[in-house]
């Protein structure tokens, strides 16, 4: 870690609780320096939704590179370009009866959240964005002011306004619906809610602790926008591209959203890739009024092609998706019953899910325990709270079973030591 | 087009102007889908220093990508990750005699601004940035409200807070030194500038119209910076990586920069990547207070790295770039001597140059009219008022002479039209 | 009315609400130019708490006038300013254990509370104050920020930032502490709540619809600003000053405010004067960091004094506003119990009291129709959809008697006109 | 000062520069409890044109209150309003072309320039309100940001934003006329200058170090605000009122503002009162979009209404300004030629001159000088190094010439004391 250590700044996390340098990495496993292997149950922070270095795609990449094809290009037309809207449109928006404009705002997450909040206002004449409690939408200005993180909020040195944050589902305890209170402040003509440009949501928050909006809330948000004039924005960078068990995550609640963020696992192979689908009465942007440099990252086009063309032509996959996704969950609810004195809650759905131990640095711990037995998987909450599992989506079953054994290990060994009264060191 | 037309945003704008569909690419030539080859005196607004397609960065590539090494991996410890910065550090910094730590804020030109922004917030406590007449740094809230152009500010949708604009150097006109207005406003106690946290400025304006600052004009604003205790801020996204003749644009002006933005060539091979180079003593974002996606794009790094090898190990290649960047200065200046009914007027430096034209829409029409003939060029300026050229640093003689004709025809071509009262269509 | 129309602004409001001219006034009686007399139950707002032109205030004033006394002093030393200082801190302060800073902020409403807010973003070195749902705080911007009307923010024409809403007591429902709501988002560190400076509260919210805080809930939000360091502030501009039958309104809840608001009524006579006071461990403005011209508006100091001397020496006037406020209590349910169909609520306590009517434009007639029989009451609430009642509180039991029966004469009105089918015209 | 200092907050200012208690007051004499007099160059920071006590003003004030007249009224219609309103179009606005609505804002200067802003912002649509260095409009939170001093700048505690400061006449030095900066910006659309909504100005500005603008370059700021469709706000609160010799101080330049700031001496006897002079077309403000309590200051039109039928119903008295404005000139010429060691320069005009003495605290020796002397008079400027004249314009030339013979004598005495070597204490 030497040269990291020296080079580096200070700003780096993972390198920390993961501190070991990672050379080779396949499918769902990692491999360090040294030769050791570890289950993925991370996957770039849903970047890897097809694990890492995916045959196909890797074929098609390198032939892409080799044949001299055109690597960057700006928004200039290329070919890249054109395949991945054309598959993006015939296999993902087509069948679903989408109809949206595609925009490429920059090839990151905080780049397509920023341009749909730019385009709400634009296209609204207002600026306040709602934004909910444990949100989590990037580090540029705009989009960490509609982010809730203390921590990284203060990061800006500077105040981050127009933005007003609603109690996110569930936030202020089961039974009491919280959009009741997000209508009321809308109904109220003294309630000191300027009219909203837009909501920004995301149906499952990674960041905020794996929480996952019901679908009648989700339907509920939409119906308040609607009544409103308020435009809805899904922010589905993590949750999106297969995550949750359908290619968008807010398809079992048939939310229809005025914008749509996705990047992460848009790309397919863990290359900077980010769009925007922008509902084509909102495509209001003036040519050149947002732009940016990588905006024509053609290797990623080709295996973001590829990777529509591999997995989502059919049911398939989505549909392993979800049966996995209810193993998982068999197996969390295992965990949390073995162990009521880590205060357990499980969360999330499909390939997001998590965790939630209610006990001081439990979550943490059973990271670090995870590790030390060969299993990557992050912590996520207010107070890194929650032990999440973001597997790629296409690890075999036996992987999955395999990580979930290393996990239950992990958190029996937690429940062990806290026992025994050790302390948990910083 | 069509494929674009229809499915893609309508915010997109170089394949508007150059409206063809480019498939390959080597060196300094772009080949369209009809077999067309052009000179590219764009690369990519500069992220293409190297070229496109560069043999020796290619097999770096494919290798690496084919022997199945991390492609992604958020800021975890990679070896190409430790390559990089063992590179940047050998060859570029300790020779410069240079001490920074780097910091990977996403791949994007915005993104390592805004961490800049950030940190300078940060560590001084304050939140007034100063930014100049036809800045550009970058569509992201952040880096927005640092950019002067009133079109792509519009976009917002908000106001742009916490920024003053200051004249860049000879904005007042020739023999008032903008600077002097600057440090009035300092050193007024009542002149309403709150003190500032920073200072952010690019060497030569890129977007802005070519404007290159004297070295005199920034070796003051350097020291004006350290008497009031601000930060200085040098975005070197579009200058640096060699444009100028050097690695860092500032090097003939002796510059200590507090921070430093990198990007577009930085990753050698256009793939998305960016760095802030950050004084040991403002290296103060706590762990993950700024963090993102795409910080690990392994691959970027390895081209990256490749990059550095190959170029920068001694002083050929920058001299070769000084060299024909006095050529392209005698060539520009001989079509202004040619062409005074123009109102031309040359500008830049090194590989940034362009030539001003103070008739309405003439650059527009040089850059059509060379389009045409076979080059690549854009215009930039408050009103597209510069025809500018940014050519691969690495192109031949020959090519960089063809390219000139080229402009020199599309020059001459204006003037004819313009003589003969041909009205420009839009 | 001619004149008026004529040469004042149309922002004008009262002027059509109550369209004559007043000449004379005395007590609780207003004159208007043709000799008519109107029993005023709204006393300025607030600012006539002892009526118009009490005669021993008068005499005071015209003395002092007459002497050549100072009439404008800034904030020089006059002996007028000793005098109030001295009377304030034996005849109010002292004896309620109180001990405060006395501040001048110019002679208005907003003045005070703009003072209270910088001053408490200044001793905390944060930005974020907490306001509640229906608040009125005054109508320049740092007052109007807090403000909850929205066409009265609209009139801002800009953004009003660095304040946050939370639900005032009772706003979410009989049963809902909206406390809770509070607390959780400033004990969870992801709610996007950035750490307040202050929150500045009324007890009883006058223009927001006279909505009277629960003493629980005031107490309640005092322990959670001391358990969270943030300062509290009472506006206690219209509520102050004996309204509710304490001095402070807030008494009852036993408050301890860190930063107080008082001014309509505190110039007893109805001439411009506002103070804040301020605990001496937070009067931390250096000499001359907030000033003004009519800091010292002499005159006020002087009928300001005579009001303490004569109301407030012992607690007879108090225990009078008391036993008054059960009357108008008394009689506000019987005419809600005879006009069920008006959806009628009484609100509030002492002297502010009103009669909310559930029913549209309900209000507003009453409003209208008292004023034809005689009576000056205005309304309030977001949809002005209180009949609210600020009388003198020197006001004899029968003026009271005879302003309570055209209250309720005109409510009868109201109510048979909407029974008859009628609909309200404009 | 006993009690004032206990119980008054240390934000008190003048009550320290002048440590006595004053307590009579008469034309342009002040005198303290210990009956020593002092002749007042100050006059309330220009809210005492008419001097202290004006005879004939406190016998209509007197009578008005004695006849048990309307003391406060909101915004209702009262005859001492219809009479003010009446006076003031007949005696100013008709006889000078001038037409405008009258708007009541709120009794204070910080009142009528809040008003004018939102206004200009709301007809405009737009935020940015363009101010000038040294510029000084008030302390609540929208005229705070027009302000120009960074001492009282930071007692917002907040940033304070869409304002952006240009320089003001002279600030760049003999030679340069600053407006072309201005033009500059507004014309490059690449400057950072978003489109403003207004410009707001002071002819001499009071606070800011009388620095009077040139006839010249207050006609071309209206000329380029005309140009760009930006409002023109001309803040006369201080050199309104005849102080400059002419009712409004921008007579001489012919200027025909949009909207026109007055307050201090408008109510003609140091009474709490404020107006905001609308141009009708920009008269659009709802009914009671703006309010306020104390907009109803009746005693307070009684004698503003006195003042302007005494002293402006015809050129008399504008013509002894002009001419005692020329005496004051002379002298000061005088003690600037006679100290050139002081390195003093006369700035001003009217009423409001001057004496900047550029060496440190010299400016506040002569104030304190002055005041042991029996003279008062304040500093200004940033630095506050301008000994400020503003006696009452009723001084008879007697008072006039012992004033001047006072501070004549004063800085003699600081230039020998500092000839001597003596330092300054505090």
């Amino acid at each position: 870690m030497n040269i990291i250590e020296r080079y580096e700044s200070e700003v780096r996390s993972y390198s920390r609780g993961f501190p070991v340098v990672f050379t080779k990495a396949k499918g769902a496993i990692l491999t360090d320096r040294d030769g050791r292997e570890y289950i993925d149950f991370f996957a770039g922070a849903g970047a890897l939704n097809y694990g890492h270095n995916d045959e196909a795609l890797k074929q098609k990449l390198i032939d892409y590179i080799a044949g001299d094809n055109i690597t960057h290009s700006l928004d200039m037309a290329t070919e890249a370009r054109e395949r991945f809207l054309e598959a993006f449109h015939d296999i993902i928006l087509e069948p679903r009866g989408m109809d949206y404009k595609v925009m490429f705002p920059g090839p990151t997450g905080t780049n397509c959240v920023e341009a749909a909040l730019k385009l709400a206002r634009k296209v609204t004449g207002r600026r306040t964005i709602v934004s909910f409690t444990n949100a989590f939408h990037g580090m540029t200005l705009g989009s960490l002011a509609v982010t809730g993180n203390a921590f990284k909020r203060k990061g800006a040195g500077k105040a981050l306004d127009d933005t007003v944050f609603m109690p996110f589902d569930r936030f202020m305890g089961e039974g009491v619906d919280t959009l009741d209170h997000f209508e009321n402040m809308l109904t109220c003509s003294s309630s000191g809610l300027d009219h909203p440009a837009a909501v920004i949501v995301e149906t499952v928050q990674g960041e905020g602790g794996i929480n996952a909006a019901g679908m009648d809330w989700l339907k509920r948000l939409q119906s308040i926008c609607r009544a409103h004039d308020i435009k809805l924005i899904v922010d589905d960078v993590q949750a999106g591209c297969g995550r949750t068990g359908t290619f968008f995550s807010f398809e079992p609640a048939g939310l229809d959203p005025d914008f749509i963020c996705l990047s992460k696992s848009i790309g397919g192979y863990g290359l900077p890739m980010a769009i925007t689908l922008i509902k084509p009465e909102f495509d209001k942007f003036a040519p050149g009024e947002h732009n940016g440099t990588f905006r024509g990252n053609n290797p990623a086009f080709v295996t973001a092609t590829a990777a529509l063309e591999t997995y989502w032509r059919d049911d398939k996959f989505a549909c392993s998706v979800r049966e996995k996704g209810e193993t998982i969950r068999a197996r969390l609810e295992e965990m949390a019953a073995a162990h009521p004195e880590l205060k357990p809650e499980v969360r999330g759905r499909g390939f997001m899910q998590g965790l939630a131990l209610h006990v001081d640095g439990a979550a943490e711990d059973v990271s670090a325990a995870a590790f030390e037995r060969g299993l990557i998987m992050e912590t996520s909450g207010a107070n890194d709270e929650v032990a999440k599992l973001l597997p790629p989506l296409i690890l075999s079953e036996d992987e999955l079973r395999r990580g979930l054994d290393i996990m239950a290990d992990a958190v029996a060994a937690v429940a062990r030591k806290r026992e025994g009264g050790e302390k948990r060191v910083a």
